[in-house]
């Protein structure tokens, strides 16, 4: 049980009795909970046994390629439908498609409601959970429709971790990795060698994990300058999974994550900034984590045309 | 020419000199102005003469009924198709609709870039510019969707005014009454009183509104108290809004508020907190501005549901 103290929010780790007292306080007028099939069948009968409320569950499909303002036209019909109003509380249950859609509609809701991330994935646990990025993606480009918006709370369950597939945990896991590289390098060194990473100790690494990015986060919320340090990996990870969003086979976040911090290694060691051993270290620790893609047949062009309307910058 | 000073950002009023070094200052990579069919062939000209760059024009269909997410989507197209990235600055040209979709849309494309309300009515000068409410209307009902957030700038030109249709300038002028009645005494009792409104010297009117307007919004941007005062006339005039809004001849903002304001001034009186004397003197100068509307047939319980679902509160 640990709590992570931001500005203006909390971070609750592995405390359900913060979570009971958080709704009692707040005394919201009504209660929406937002899910997928999968936080629906794996994680929401856990969540239900500690809301000592009546809720209204609202439920959308799962996947990258559902994150668009029509799912969001959906999602407000729901709530306008079932009566939420100003004080009406939206709890976003499930991975980063949840949490940065649910976030998005409810920051958009009659202006703004109350919103908390309960994000059941472990990327979206180290990842999606601070920083108060939300949004959804539009005509193929990655969160192109969204905003900044910080929760009224966040409260982080790795017991939800037990149910998620392999390949969701290692989507995961390249952003604990990031984490390591841009600003812990122990951790990164210990990380990066572990075998069976299902069966670690998630309550510290996730900890850990999202201290680091609170810290940058906290000194650069709109991302002017420090902040980008965040994207390490992203510029060239979005292209990747944006360029293969809508083939029948779409690259996990993490996955993409993967290749952009391979390829962003390359070229910070050839512009000088890295060691040839460090982006070895990188580029075999990676590749013995994630193994060659075979989807990444390097279609430079459109790549780069996929950057250029990316966010980020050079 | 005059400089209304709010928290983070200006309100010039009659100034292009400051519009043209805001422009120079900034230094956006790229600009794009939206317009409706009416600020393009009134307004733009104008504005064009004051703007020593290139820019990029979207054209919307003007009118309420457009005030929808599809309108977002073809802004947001219109801006990736366009190149318009974190650095653009994006320029609402035209009344309430475009000041309201086009902020929303600015706000939220790459979670927000740069925009500047220019405001060409007379409603939109004196209501729309201050306070940064943005959004749209969503399944019938006004700004279900939206959010708050300031604009970098508001450029108001008076000049505008003079190529607004009569309703138009009676709509407006609905806000201006609005905000003598709820702050002051004395500019009520004059403009109340007025024959030829569009007649008037808006430059003194327009500056002496939005500065009311600041003053609430200022005490309290997030609308949990004073600021409601604003609503005045809005709770009931929003149901009749939204109740005629797809019918073939829909009421413009105003005449709902004006309808609003007689009916909430009744209510006031019936609970003993104004006079009648009070009472009569408002629903006569308004019935002598507006007109006794045909359409208000009184749909009670239509109107009561319209009200639970709008935003405001009772």
């Amino acid at each position: 049980m640990k709590t992570i103290h931001c500005k203006n929010y909390n971070i609750h780790v592995n405390n359900w009795k913060s979570f009971e007292n958080y709704i009692i306080d707040l005394n919201p007028s009504n209660i929406f909970v937002l899910v997928d099939e999968n936080s629906e069948k794996y994680c929401l009968h856990i969540f239900l046994e500690h809301l000592y409320r009546t809720c209204h569950i609202i439920r959308i499909q799962s996947g990258e390629q559902n994150k668009t303002i029509t799912t969001c036209q959906w999602v407000w019909t729901k709530l306008m439908q079932n009566g939420a109003d100003r004080h009406s509380l939206i709890i976003n249950l499930g991975g980063g498609v949840i949490g940065d859609l649910g976030g998005f509609c409810a920051a958009t809701y009659m202006r703004g409601v109350h919103f908390i991330q309960m994000p059941t994935t472990l990327l979206s646990q180290v990842d999606a959970s601070v920083g108060g990025k939300l949004g959804v993606d539009f005509a193929g480009f990655k969160n192109m429709v969204g905003l900044i918006k910080i929760p009224a709370a966040v409260f982080i369950f790795t017991d939800f971790l037990k149910t998620l597939p392999n390949d969701q945990f290692r989507s995961g896991y390249a952003e604990l990795l990031k984490h390591g590289l841009i600003a812990d390098k122990e951790s990164w060194s210990i990380l990066s060698k572990q075998e069976k990473i299902e069966d670690l100790d998630y309550e510290i690494l996730v900890y850990e994990s999202v201290m680091i990015k609170k810290s940058v986060t906290e000194q650069d919320p709109y991302e002017n300058g420090l902040r980008k340090i965040l994207n390490f990996g992203h510029t060239i990870g979005h292209a990747v999974e944006s360029y293969w969003m809508d083939s029948k086979t779409p690259l996990l976040h993490g996955e993409a994550i993967a290749i952009g911090m391979v390829s962003e290694a390359f070229l910070s060691y050839r512009i000088g900034k890295i060691s040839e051993t460090d982006l070895f270290d990188i580029r075999n620790s990676l590749l013995r984590l994630f193994g060659h893609h075979p989807k990444f047949v390097k279609p430079v062009e459109d790549l780069i045309n996929l950057m250029h309307v990316d966010k980020k910058e050079f």
